[in-house]
């Protein structure tokens, strides 16, 4: 249950087996630093090269191939007063013929004010004025290292996570990661301090950030896709092109989930999931887009229901 | 701004340029019946082939291709008291390799209580107990007649609306769709007690309905796709394969609307949208697709703000 | 085995249960003549107004839903000297930042000569000078009325043909069709002079045909896609977005064509096809795509090999 | 020029920055053996885990980021005289519904003859008898180290090449990859005695393979995806998913190379491969899908019509 604070030397642009930063133990807290995506850190310093850059990874003790890796996001707070987004919605996300009308247009930026829990639009010249709009502090890339000795872009993601861009991943949130290397070996970065569904601009509000997470370890425990917890639900995220595979992967996941853990099999679960699934859209930007599905715990079985039918 | 009450006697599952069963007048209600999914009634008897079978089509008059007609569903209240939903997610939902792992089952009724807004599972043998969930009566599938002489299935949709099955075509909801024909031809049904998003089984709770809406007709607006309007948002709809094709119909309309109404050019509205968009799975079961892209409406620009500028 | 000498007066955008233009037996040749995509015919005289405007439909005596209609396309000459194309590829064949690099170009003329089976560019100002290319007329869009009152747009395809733009559909092959109304009706046009793989320009060498077809009828033989054969290959067509779910419905039922005519149970006709099937790309224009699945005559199981396995 | 005969005594199941095992100079030739997709060698023993074992990587001296590396493939030669194949077709290319028709069946065995050049099916108990196709022996999976760090699976492909199963990957194939690290890294592997089309079942007949191939180094030539050259053919190769994608970087890639290296301007590209483009379907099966783009050399400009237009 040790907290330790850790202030990043270096950073990884793929999730990977790189050599661990720190060994921590199940239960242990980390506070640490990210860069934004440009590889800028608090004072607005380019530190290592653009591309989601990671901090870690962090090596868990005791943890092997086929556990769960249990990751609280306890607290996600941007540590400087300027973050970016782009300003054309990505060509993807447009019709095909409609690419033409989209302006060549940089960056611009936005005042992040932790105090007023808002961003307000810094540029001049568009129609939006000072627009001002809330923080949600989040994780766009974030993840463990993955199967094969692979080493995957942070541009992208898959089963271990990377970059998801799902605006859900606040603080608050727990996330479940399948445990492919000993030690896990975690990566955390890219933090938006608000983005909207999609990432359809190709970024959130990208400022650096302080994080501060909490793990734990679930032995023996195999999932196939990261898992998610907030308050009001529990989530499953597919990652992958066209989204329509995202669906899937998501959607098989939590079948999987609510037979595992909850006693439903495939037509319980069916029968719940038709009439009361949500789905978020993480992103439609990345090389693999992200979607998410999720079921409010309220529906979950008790176990009395579950003993009870 | 006469109220018409009309008992159909006959459907369609195609949406086309039927013969109209009713003019009526821009401002006009229209109070009537639709029959389930499966073409039974209130009394639960099947009066029409199975489909989706649709009630109309109305034609509005003096409403002619390249105007907007413009939908308020004023009321959308389940006429019987069991509704049916399939048991099992569908297989384009899921995995392809997950496939083998879904069992053949038919279908299982709900009991449906408008007095205490709820459904009730009635299957025996779920692990699900008797299942109660809130109702949140929707249209699964409506839509005025296509261009070029087509008639399309009520299975799917397109630029006309049709099978979008999008759990947000509730009572009190506005919705736009590009007028094609003279007469426009307003084609309703498929109404649903429930859904989850995506509509994942195939189903929403089908049951027969009393529907009432009331038409407005903009003259000379051409639209490209169907656009809605609630207490909180402002969105659009696309419908295709893959979902991110959906995608791409819908933000780019919501794109469209922006600019052509709100002065937003195509720079403001994507930063706006880059942050604050939220994306809705309509349907995920449908031969198209459909995807709804949502802007809040506290976020769109007042008169002043667009001087201001 | 009537010859059928039928010169058209109207033609239709929407392939659908429009009254039929002539009654023909099974057995029966037609000789009649296609407009151009633009509606335009032998004189390069627009008369109908454009999109893959269609002859027809041709009712086929006897035919029932659930029959298979049989057309041998028995020659298809164009029947003027000048077609056209498009000049610039369409936006969704490239990468989508990439649209931006196309300029926006209208259409190039090519000169048609049936004599030296040639098309010859006549564009000048290109780097291509007098481009002289192999003539392989063939049809784009054909197919039979849809089910269930459909009429669908000759911009699309589907299990009733419509518009597949494949190149494959020359003179000297047998297409076979589902049949969903009583009569067929089938409808030809869309004639290309030639065409690459995939229309991805948006067109073949647009120009009018004479073309000949022959009809034959198997009763009770329900097929799901359209189905072909030529001297050297079985093929099944699918029509879908994305391109993999065309590959989806194309290989299902090349398997259900093994199963029910060759008596190779799945696991025979998956060792087969796996290693000696081809696909073709049909279009990647049109608003479905389409995929052929192909598998060499010489390789299908004769009645011997059948018999003594 | 020299040529290096060079035995792996280790594998790599993710193509990326490995040690090399041979640093080689642009002219050489390697005469090596690649184990089978199982890791079997040429005794049929397991001497790796299974995936896509690549041999390499191999070091070219002089080699930069932004160079292309060319691979002439000399000589693709199964080394053992037992192949194996999947024997049911993946569930992601048939219509999902029809996946549970699908056997659960392992994995049959074939006998390879160089002599004959045919591979006989040694199954008993299909209705396919002893099958005896041609071989035409390929590279499923060879590449590249990608950029950034990253090591991708050999599941997979991408930019840098990796699992394209592409049945024209043969011997006489002259390939073209895009240099990302220095030594460029090329890995070989995953031998197909033939393959059809999409490689629907999930192999091709995997064996071991004695392989011989040639480099040869362009410097600062940057090309985004491989790209390929046979007798008859110019062909660039896009891998993602969906196909859609795949065919959109294939394509994309084709016009820069018409552009750049014969003088084509995009408009001149489209019209030619308007009409006289081809598309192979790599495979359809590994996470990433494989579209080939091609176009008959014969119909390139030679430099004389790009003086004279």
């Amino acid at each position: 249950m040790a907290i330790h604070h850790f202030q990043p030397t270096h950073y990884h642009t793929a999730i990977g087996s790189h050599p661990p930063v720190l060994h921590i133990a199940s239960g242990d807290t980390v506070v640490t630093t990210t860069v934004d995506a440009a590889g800028k850190d608090t004072t607005n310093t380019a530190v290592t090269p653009r591309g989601n850059p990671q901090t870690g990874p962090f090596y868990i003790d005791g943890t092997d191939p086929g556990d769960t890796l249990v990751v609280v996001l306890d607290r996600i707070t941007p540590n400087r007063s300027v973050g970016f987004t782009r300003s054309v919605v990505a060509p993807n996300v447009v019709d095909p013929a409609f690419v033409r009308e989209l302006p060549d247009r940089g960056l611009v930026d936005w005042r992040v004010d932790n105090k007023s829990g808002t961003a307000t639009l810094l540029e001049e010249g568009t129609r939006l004025g000072g627009l001002t709009i809330p923080l949600a502090p989040m994780l766009g890339c974030f993840g463990v290292a993955p199967s094969k000795g692979q080493a995957i872009s942070t541009e992208t993601s898959a089963e271990h996570g990377g970059n998801m861009d799902y605006r859900g991943f606040i603080a608050g949130v727990t996330v479940f990661f399948p445990v492919f290397v000993p030690g896990a070996l975690l990566h955390v970065g890219d933090g938006h301090a608000t983005q909207g569904d999609g990432e359809i601009v190709g970024t959130g509000i990208e400022i650096s950030m302080e994080v501060q997470f909490t793990v734990r370890l679930i032995k023996a425990k195999r999932i196939r896709w990261p898992r998610g917890e907030n308050d009001k639900y529990i989530f499953t995220v597919g990652n992958a092109r066209p989204l329509d595979q995202a669906v899937q992967h998501a959607t098989t996941e939590m079948l999987r989930w609510l037979g595992e853990d909850y006693g439903l099999d495939t037509v319980s679960a069916s029968i719940l999931l038709g009439q009361c699934v949500e789905y978020d859209l993480g992103n439609i930007f990345d090389p693999a887009y992200t979607m998410v599905c999720k079921l409010p715990k309220v529906l979950l079985p008790t176990p009395e229901t579950i003993e009870g039918s």
